[in-house]
């Protein structure tokens, strides 16, 4: 393998098709961000659209503004331009309210009040996903059981009890992908529906929800899409699926006709059905912010870029840190990796720190993980050539931690570390 | 009575010890908005707020904000914020998702495993809350039965196998106000719990939840608390309750230690438990202005005023529209009356459209209704006076209807009526 220079990054970067949309977000010029899979960067309209919005829409309006700017729409709206990013056909996604919630809904809407009573999930999925579930079970339907197992024996322990399948597309903490349609496919000819956690793939890993056969969705909306802090979810039902679907938490904006006040509920014969009350507005429109500039940019090209950046960063990983101790935990493979990259390392809490200190954001997850998100719109491929030269540098320049040493919380020893 | 004129109005805004808070709101100087009990004004502040947060905070930091900024926090200490305008001692408020999500959590939390099962409620609830109650029984709690009765039976009702009594405190229409100590003595006595949505009330009549004995409750942001279109609501449960207190929708962030990750779900030791997932930070904040300003007022001033607007309304009322076939549908006894008025006209429908080309926001609510709401810290006593008197105008001007004809929607006789 050649050794590689800075000026081959600095090359990809003024060749990238993709390089313009770096500038339609906000970013402070001195600092690199490798969390963007966490929280992405605000897009620079964000803010003149909540300018309209506060000072203008709000203020002149009031509560008509609800009808006269489309913000009740906007679930609906801002849902079809998220389908639009994860393959699915318009009117089967809308924005509701946190991923947890929103999964609860369609967790709920799956179990229904059939005979199969098992949900199936990867023991690795992500807590909050599992919690909810465990949620369902415990004051929901106390005659069901959540089934956890390894994400490779998923369709070994598909059975004639499994009522549904849920799964994360991208793993959090490694990036692997889930094969979709295959388990979409094999879930069917088990006669169990699937109900897929698209957080960490939307808006970086192709998605084609509605080719695919996946009967349920949800995701969150402030990680590659750019949505804001805590921007609402968003989920999918299937076209096929969504006369016939009911969710547990029945309110007001969920209703046919929500201002006739009705004495009795009535579910919206669309996939309004699936919101419950007022959208947080401020938060909405930040998403539609997002989900737009998200939305302006080639899938073909973002997956390009972003199999480009994450291979390049195990690429340099395994060249320059493979010495000091540092494994690439995600699939080496650019099939299966999605839009982080895991480095596993014994001091990674220590390293995580002292790279933010650097000017290096990124995310340590317990014990021994750091994790990097690259952003195909915000983040250039001399990020990856700085970011690993940093951790080179932390490496090389505090003591030698073997593998496994240092990770019980101990100072490090000699001295030479930092703080 | 004597006829008044409008410069006593003027006089007594002169007077108005809580005059100086409407120069705190962004407002357009050319129009009357008489629906701050749907939408709260928008604080000045509010917009300086987003731009620090969006522009400095969520730029510069990005994910790690959560943290460096009290993000995380917020929807603990917006709670005890709110939990000062209702009295509740700090640690038993908390900011969630919608009201209705958060009116389901504590409804499926108040039905728990217990043994009674009848939930019970007026029969002229808000429609949503009615919704969310049919939702819980269809969904979560088959065994259980809503029991719908008028606001007035409700103590009647009462028996053994009530779990928990749910009410607004105020009633959207007539803002007649319930006598939430009695009840709350008098469920207590059954054996039952309460529940208050408090939505029409926080931020405008006074609130002594502890001391009345409450031991639910939810409310919304986004009417007398100023918080911005769908602001998050909020949610209280009474110390007392709280150790024991489940909730279904158990997602990462009501986690006893969210970061962890841990495989199984423990419950926040606090208040925390009742949230679920990431909160929509830039509503959420804009929230936190509207509740700061709403708290820095004296809560026995705003009462005074809101009486005072209300009761100058009603006056009006009787005195000058009462021969237009105009009723006051909302109590007259000022301690029965919530912080809005509903004036009863077979062409309410048109006569709000009217009001509000004239430049005077109020709403219409079905069949019959004008329904205004006064907000103490932004409506002045000209408001009222100039509302009065527009509405008088309009229906002077257009063709003289007698009570109930002209309710079937037909157009009005005689050509003279506007549109």
């Amino acid at each position: 393998m050649p050794v590689l220079e800075r000026s081959f990054f600095e090359a990809l970067d003024r060749a990238d098709p993709l390089g313009g949309f770096r500038a339609r977000f906000d970013l402070p010029g001195d600092r690199v961000f490798l969390n963007g899979n966490s929280l992405g960067a605000p897009p620079a309209s964000t803010l003149e659209r909540l300018r309209t919005v506060v000072g203008r829409n709000w203020r002149d309006d009031m509560n008509s503004a609800w009808w006269k700017h489309g913000w009740l729409d906007l679930p609906r709206t801002v849902g079809d331009r998220v389908g639009g990013l994860v393959g699915a056909a318009p009117g089967q996604v809308v924005v509701g309210e946190s991923t947890s919630v929103n999964l609860f809904k369609l967790l709920c809407g799956a179990l229904g009040g059939g005979t199969r009573r098992t949900v199936l999930t990867d023991s690795g999925n992500f807590p909050s996903d599992l919690y909810v579930a465990d949620g369902v079970v415990s004051h929901v339907r106390p005659d069901a059981r959540i089934r956890r197992v390894g994400a490779s024996e998923i369709l070994d322990a598909l059975d004639d009890d499994v009522a549904v399948v849920m799964l994360s597309h991208v793993d959090y903490r490694t990036a692997e992908i889930l094969p979709m349609q295959e388990i979409n496919e094999r879930a069917h000819a088990a006669g169990a529906l699937t109900l897929w956690d698209l957080s960490h793939s939307a808006g970086v890993v192709p998605l084609a929800l509605d080719a695919d056969g996946t009967d349920l969705a949800v995701g969150c909306g402030y990680k590659y899409l750019n949505g804001g802090p805590g921007a609402p979810g968003y989920m999918y039902v299937a076209a096929r699926l969504l006369p016939g679907f009911r969710q547990p938490i029945t309110g007001w904006l969920g209703h046919a006709d929500p201002f006739a006040f009705e004495p009795e509920y009535r579910p919206a014969p669309d996939v309004t059905r699936l919101t419950t009350g007022c959208p947080p507005l401020l938060s909405l429109v930040a998403l539609d912010e997002g989900v737009a500039l998200t939305a302006e940019a080639d899938p073909r090209l973002v997956r390009e870029k972003s199999s480009a950046l994450t291979g390049r960063l195990v690429e340099l990983a395994a060249e320059r840190l493979a010495r000091f101790s540092v494994e690439v935990l995600s699939p080496v493979e650019p099939d299966r990796r999605g839009g982080h990259v895991a480095l596993r390392h014994p001091e990674a809490e220590r390293l995580t720190r002292d790279l933010a200190a650097d000017g290096f954001a990124a995310e340590f997850r317990s014990p021994e993980l750091i994790r990097m998100g690259l952003s195909p719109l915000f983040n250039r491929y001399v990020d990856v050539w700085d970011t690993v030269t940093a951790l080179e540098r932390l490496l090389g320049a505090g003591p030698r931690v073997p593998a496994r040493e240092g990770a019980t919380g101990e100072p490090a020893r000699g001295g030479g570390g930092r703080r």
